[in-house]
């Protein structure tokens, strides 16, 4: 028996945006692995094992989900959005590095809906031009490095999503960041904290950068930074596409 | 009869790329709007009007949208991939300026599987850290914004996703951006061209940033660029979700 590893995408939370070749593998799957709040968006069924792990075993779980496909079973990783930000499948390859006997296996990546663009959905099109997406979390890079994307981000006039922007272990970088925000941009640029977007506990709030506080995000939230050029029509929000001689 | 307007991405190309949501956007309609590729995708039957129009008429492709909305129709503008990724979503709330009456209607946009993220999925995981996307047309902003943007994205250490890099109308930008590229990042940067990804014309071709040529693109090539850190494992690329101290 030949087995298989699928690297799928959930998105954000709503069953109307899992795509149907998730869901197919989801349906073939014998193996679920992944955070527990991932794994627990999976219906059990007889034949169906789900595998639930603590936030930050990363290595391990894919570890786990590659040993598992090795003996031969239908492995799916799942995570929320899309796995390829800011989620498992960058886990799951450096897993395989040095491991050759791994590498040979049937694996493949699913994509998903990431809640960057569930979230811009909601808001309108404030992601309409171009956009950097940011992790916030320093637990695997020096904070330095975080502020110092943010700054060029914010010089190259791009529109930005964060992920991860603030959790109970690191509650004061989300602060440190919306100050280096608001010595690099106008203070009238918008920011769109979009808490569990397509969820029923979904809470979209916009606010000013001069108004953004860090309570304003948690584990949950994906934040999304207009542009100077970002503007309000009626109740939604965009970023034009056009971007005049002048620059930003 | 209320009409309702439903701005759909279809994804990448692929079926089972196509959210439960947006088939049934697709299915309530009375009529489709669209780039004609995009609306060669949907099925026709009874009770549904089919509008394709050309390239380069977002504008008048919107306000045709909403002006069959507010005549009570069950209107569904469909973009390939995500319609708030540089496709129709910021083209319609352009179109809603200055017209109150259009901003009272039913409006919602659908999320969808955006080409980078679909190209990424197929190469590993690319994106698996901090990105930027960025529109390499100059259709609507100056070359040097684009440029500039590259630099900022290449100093702060972002992978990137190009989107529209290369056109018959505009042959030769494509290769400028490379030699920006090519100031700013070292020569081993691994590049992606993935061209029509998910569809049964896929191509996906793997570079360095020295070897890439302009002519691997054209305008149905979505290209992904590395960090310094991305690598190989097995037949995937992935970007470590780590930076270590010393940035990188």
């Amino acid at each position: 028996m030949t087995g298989t590893l699928r690297i799928v995408g959930l998105g954000p939370g709503a069953e109307g945006l899992i795509t149907p070749d998730a869901q197919a593998a989801i349906d073939a799957a014998t193996d679920i692995v992944g955070y527990i709040p991932y794994v627990k968006r999976i219906a059990p069924r007889p034949g169906l094992t789900l595998h639930a792990s603590d936030n930050r075993v990363e290595m391990d779980r894919a570890a786990h989900a590659l040993s598992m496909t090795a003996e031969g079973k239908h492995v799916v990783v799942v995570s929320s959005g899309d796995p390829g930000v800011f989620a498992m499948a960058a886990a799951i390859f450096e897993a395989l590095e040095g491991r050759p006997d791994w590498q040979a296996l049937d694996i493949e990546v699913l994509p998903g809906i990431t809640a960057m663009l569930a979230a811009a959905a909601r808001i309108g099109a404030p992601l309409g031009h171009d956009f950097a997406a940011i992790n916030l979390s320093d637990n695997l890079k020096p904070w330095e490095e975080v502020t110092r994307r943010l700054r060029h981000a914010a010089r190259g006039g791009f529109a930005m999503a964060f992920y991860n922007p603030r959790s109970k272990s690191r509650p004061h970088q989300f602060g440190e960041a919306l100050a280096v925000l608001k010595e690099e941009l106008p203070g009238s640029v918008p920011i769109f904290f979009a808490r569990a977007v397509t969820t029923p506990d979904e809470a979209i709030r916009t606010v000013t950068l001069d108004e953004a506080k860090p309570e304003m995000a948690d584990m949950r939230t994906v934040v999304l930074v207009g542009t100077a050029a970002t503007r309000a029509v009626g109740r939604f929000h965009y970023t034009p596409r056009s971007v005049p001689e002048a620059g930003v």
